[in-house]
């Protein structure tokens, strides 16, 4: 892969042109808020209307990696190369200001452009379907079953390489006009809550089997493909 | 508006194939799902390029409002009326069955198609602008200062009739072969957190001014639009 992520836009229509301070470029950056999410809006367009997607994925190493059933228009639409935008959002905070203007949100957003590729090597394809469960918790893939050949036959996975992308995020405080500091009013931010609710077991589950431990899902450098 | 939402799919494009069972095309549940969100994806091609871009909304009756930098690169592609695609994604759980295969998410999603129209009304425009203060703290937008005329021009709202949409939706438990169901991992829902952590106080805050109380962001109903 052509090491594109560095401290200067990698290309001009990446280039974040709105509040540029808030912009990434480099791969740490890139990494971290990808790992950091679950879930990827893919846009694409077909007959020149923009679809917008939400599909689960997975980051290993400089690739985001999706998948979806083999059938689906989805995966037919983007099996074909079209150009595509994968984006991901962490929202993280409400940003209250003493001016409606000043308004905002915390956020970390990663923008990737590029062409999807469909994995035909078994052996890649398995790596990103074990990483995509692994993703959800830390050691999964290896107490589950294994897909079988039929299930693997009915599972397309998608590869994006990172070769095209830019990170926008805003932390902190509102930033408010001089003049409207006195008024009286609270500003903050109001924080999303983060992490998980109490384990919620299966109404089929067997007796005497106990959750994941928290460790191995919400400690993100457990899973494969952390920065 | 056209009414199109209703129990059958608005149009071809909208009506979703993978899962049908999931799917919902009525107007309470496409409202429900776009209140309960902060943060859309917005979908545009320029140039059979296209772009995925997280934007802040609010929805008052059958429209969706959003606001930019008149400035800026985005408002200007949308304000073209482009066809475009706004998603809302809320990620509610991870799923984790017996089988890699199996393992899913549970979330509700709302993917609209159309395309936007840049508000001149300047009663319409502070309408809009004032529900998105109000979409984040119920009764904010009479506690802070107004938009002053220099702010309102610097600011764009844009549009979207929601007039062709689909909902879909994923909720409980994961969905086993009956031949895994004996097999000795914990299976069930990993829900995500809702809701918010304690606020934070802006480091320039006056002292002796107390929070919204929750009620004020917590409760949906309290909000413009609320279904």
């Amino acid at each position: 892969m052509v090491a594109l992520m560095n401290a200067t836009p990698p290309s001009p229509r990446t280039r974040v042109r709105r509040v540029p301070r808030r912009a990434r470029y480099d791969h740490d950056s890139l990494h971290r808020v990808l790992d950091a999410g679950y879930v990827a809006h893919v846009a694409f367009a077909i007959e020149n209307q923009p679809y917008c997607i939400p599909m689960a994925y997975v980051r290993l190493a400089d690739h985001v990696y999706l998948h979806g059933a083999t059938s689906s228009r989805l995966v037919e639409a983007l099996a074909a190369g079209l150009p595509a935008c994968l984006t991901t959002t962490l929202l993280d905070g409400l940003v209250l200001a003493r001016s409606a203007f000043h308004h905002s949100m915390n956020y970390r957003s990663a923008v990737c452009l590029g062409r999807l590729r469909l994995l035909d090597d078994p052996d890649e394809k398995a790596r990103a379907l074990d990483a995509l469960v692994e993703r959800m918790v830390a050691g999964r893939a290896a107490e589950v079953r294994a897909p079988s050949a039929q299930e693997l036959k009915a599972t397309a996975v998608l590869a994006l390489a990172l070769e095209e992308a830019s990170v926008k995020i805003r932390t902190g405080d509102p930033i408010d006009d001089e003049a409207d500091l006195e008024r009286p009013c609270w500003a903050g931010v109001l924080p999303l809550a983060a992490g998980f609710a109490a384990p919620a077991p299966s109404a089929d589950l067997r007796p005497g089997l106990a959750p994941p431990s928290p460790a191995r899902y919400l400690d993100r450098a457990n899973r494969p493909g952390a920065a």
